[in-house]
């Protein structure tokens, strides 16, 4: 039947985020086999005969945002170590605890990641992290929709003792979730800092040949650009570009050290840069010359960085902060404006994620990955623009509904793929063992 | 009875901000009379004889934070115009809707103001703004603790032609509220370049004569700087200064445009200093020197500012903002540790606040202002420290319960004193008043 669906929805608004940017007033959307099958007025949509009508009332559906660089599994060590200088922070506290590292503990604390993910609004991440494929699993667990990859490091790690081995679990994972709706695999060597120039070449290589995403992090401080130089006589951009790294295929996270030439590059190579707002303001890496990016027409997304830089992982924050930062930082109250840093953050996000041409948008064949917002919270009150209470307003909270690929999977307080309470109860013990481990 | 008392509160946390900023695991508090009558571990608190045990579980108890500087009433234009260049945003938008001003609205927008304060773990207010026998009407009402003051303006505003009419109104809404537990009166000159001499000279005399604090805007623009010496042949502080305007009882709101003589002159003089970080980003006014100020060991407090320049009134967020902002644009990671900035949020907006000397702690015969978080939320897990959870994870959607002067003004998403659905039916028909007037 052509007018039947799985999920019909009905709330006070629908911010589309489509070519036209369409807000639509009392709207419906038709869910049939995790695709919007049709998206319009109430009006036109009331005749579909759906298996379950969710009426939302007044609330507000929007594409679910896409956090386009994290680190999930760092949800274990929040708030445990903060207000410290960046090397003293990552070797005297967060390198000690990551050494003793295991599989279990990255799927526990992914999965806390991703509960916090899809309770405030994000329902897609690009992740990379040790042990990925504990990461992975909790993705699955959760039902998030995650791209995935192994770190890959010049020195041994607690999840890989050589960088080839890594490789190869990148291949495996990548087999493991060919075709899978949700799940990707990206190559993931972790910075030009921290890698050689045969990892990196072997790492493009096998982007290359598997056709995946290559995810670092690039730029990211003055220090990095200074190591690059004095070991490669390139900054760290230039020095990517040397080695053939620079291709739409690349995510590129921080950008923090770069340079007006710099963009012009990576927009030529077509990479997406991704933007971390709050983590390079508490860990002082700098101030992303966003502005600048923006009128470089680059593609541009957002990520939260792990949760001990941050420490939460909240796309509602890290949109107010690139609204707010980059207005204070360059004296001009017109950067950034809301509905860019909403493209960012839904957008852009897809665009990393590489997963499917539709995503970061509520429209006909789109992938029915949405959230809907409380709007009688009094902080959403009154309004007159729902892009600006989505940016300046709203803190996430007000999330009441997360959908990926049309299954609810967060509604008032419930995660409908796991036990959330016993998941407390796994933290707390993590919380022991990395207590344990310290003394 | 010793061991008797109103209410007993128990939960797994209590941040008492006292003078030792002691942090209770399993923790109890006696509230006898709107006071706290006895705090401590459970195993010494569970005697107590109480009306109402609120057995609040794995929540984190602390003090209610305080908003230093605000404009309530604003929530009205929420989102009605962002993203503009300021003197474009103020002439053009705010002001024209702000002319034709009415009590009614002023009541009804700073009430829902207040619901939003309440609900995101304000219990207290510094407030300026027009009409402001409407404001403190709707505080009454919302039964949070609130210090208001009529604007003062060198031109008519809508609430008053001329400025000797606002300082009458300001001595009587002294008198009418003189010993009021909650409610307490400032004189409130807008800033230095909306008033004159005559003004600013009235306005020191009559805080002097009737014991009350002076709240102003001051040193918010290097504009404001410009033609302050322009008009005057001082900088605004010294200006300030030369008027005798500068004395423990003054509360000067952002600060952007001052040096570290003038932070040494107000730390002299006792002026309690308020940073609005999320206000000084949107409107690009500049980042105040906070890092400096911190150093001068001044009395700071932290403000949202009105809702129109933010968009929302949620001191975490601007807890949130004072930590990040000064750490990315000092390049110091350990600028504004967490505590000092929780400090600010309380203690701070304590002696802005001037009502009673143990506000803003938790600590026998302090008033019993407090609220309590759920720390069952997925960004408050795991938890390491309570405090650097409250200023970095926190996003003050996670309180489930504000109290003030002993009595549960919020719980769980109701408010105690007033019918919250029928002020959202009143807040439709402001919005509808105020897109009829601009149309």
């Amino acid at each position: 039947m052509e007018n039947q669906c799985t999920t019909l929805l009905h709330s006070a608004f629908i911010v589309t985020q489509d070519a036209q940017r369409r807000i639509i007033e009392d709207g419906g959307i038709a869910v049939k086999q995790g695709r919007i099958a049709a998206i319009g007025a109430w009006q036109e949509m009331r005749h579909w005969q759906a298996q379950e009508v969710l009426e939302l009332g007044n609330m507000l559906i929007m594409p679910g945002l896409i956090n386009a660089h994290t680190h999930a599994t760092m949800t274990f060590l929040r708030g445990f170590a903060d207000d410290l200088p960046l090397m003293e922070w990552l070797t005297g506290h967060i390198f000690p605890v990551e050494a003793r590292l295991k599989p279990e503990v990255v799927r526990v604390a992914s999965l806390l990641g991703f509960a916090e993910m899809l309770r405030t609004g994000t329902t897609a991440c690009v992740d990379m992290y040790l042990f990925e494929s504990a990461v992975l699993q909790a993705a699955v667990q959760a039902g998030i929709r995650c791209q995935g990859g192994e770190g890959l490091f010049a020195f041994p790690s607690a999840a890989c003792p050589h960088w080839q081995q890594g490789l190869e679990q990148t291949r495996a994972l990548a087999e493991k979730y060919k075709g899978n709706e949700r799940i990707s695999v990206a190559v993931t060597p972790h910075s030009v800092y921290t890698t050689n120039d045969a990892l990196l070449i072997a790492a493009r290589d096998m982007a290359a040949e598997l056709d995946l995403p290559l995810h670092i992090h690039l730029a990211e401080t003055t220090e990095e650009t200074a190591q690059s130089l004095s070991q490669h006589g390139l900054r760290p951009i230039a020095y990517a570009e040397s080695l053939g790294l620079l291709s739409p295929r690349t995510i590129a996270a921080h950008l923090v050290d770069s340079t007006e030439e710099e963009h012009s590059l990576l927009a030529q190579r077509g990479v997406t840069a991704v933007h971390n707002p709050s983590s390079n303001m508490k860990l002082a890496s700098g101030i992303a010359p966003l502005p600048q990016m923006l009128a470089h027409a680059m593609p541009l997304a957002l990520g939260s960085d792990g949760p001990t830089s941050n420490n939460r992982m909240n796309m509602f924050t890290e949109m107010h902060h690139a609204a707010l930062l980059h207005k204070g930082h360059s004296g001009n109250a017109a950067a950034l404006p809301a509905q860019s840093v909403l493209d960012m953050a839904t957008h852009g996000g897809a665009r990393a994620l590489q997963q499917h041409p539709l995503l970061g948008m509520l429209a006909v064949d789109a992938p029915a990955d949405l959230i809907a917002l409380d709007l009688n919270e009094p902080n959403m009150q009154p309004l007159y623009s729902p892009v600006s209470h989505l940016v300046y307003a709203a803190t996430g909270m007000e999330v009441r509904l997360s959908m990926v690929a049309g299954e609810v999977l967060y509604r008032d307080g419930l995660f409908s793929r796991f036990d959330y309470p016993a998941l407390l109860q796994e933290v707390a013990a993590v919380r022991h063992w990395v207590l344990k481990k310290q003394a």
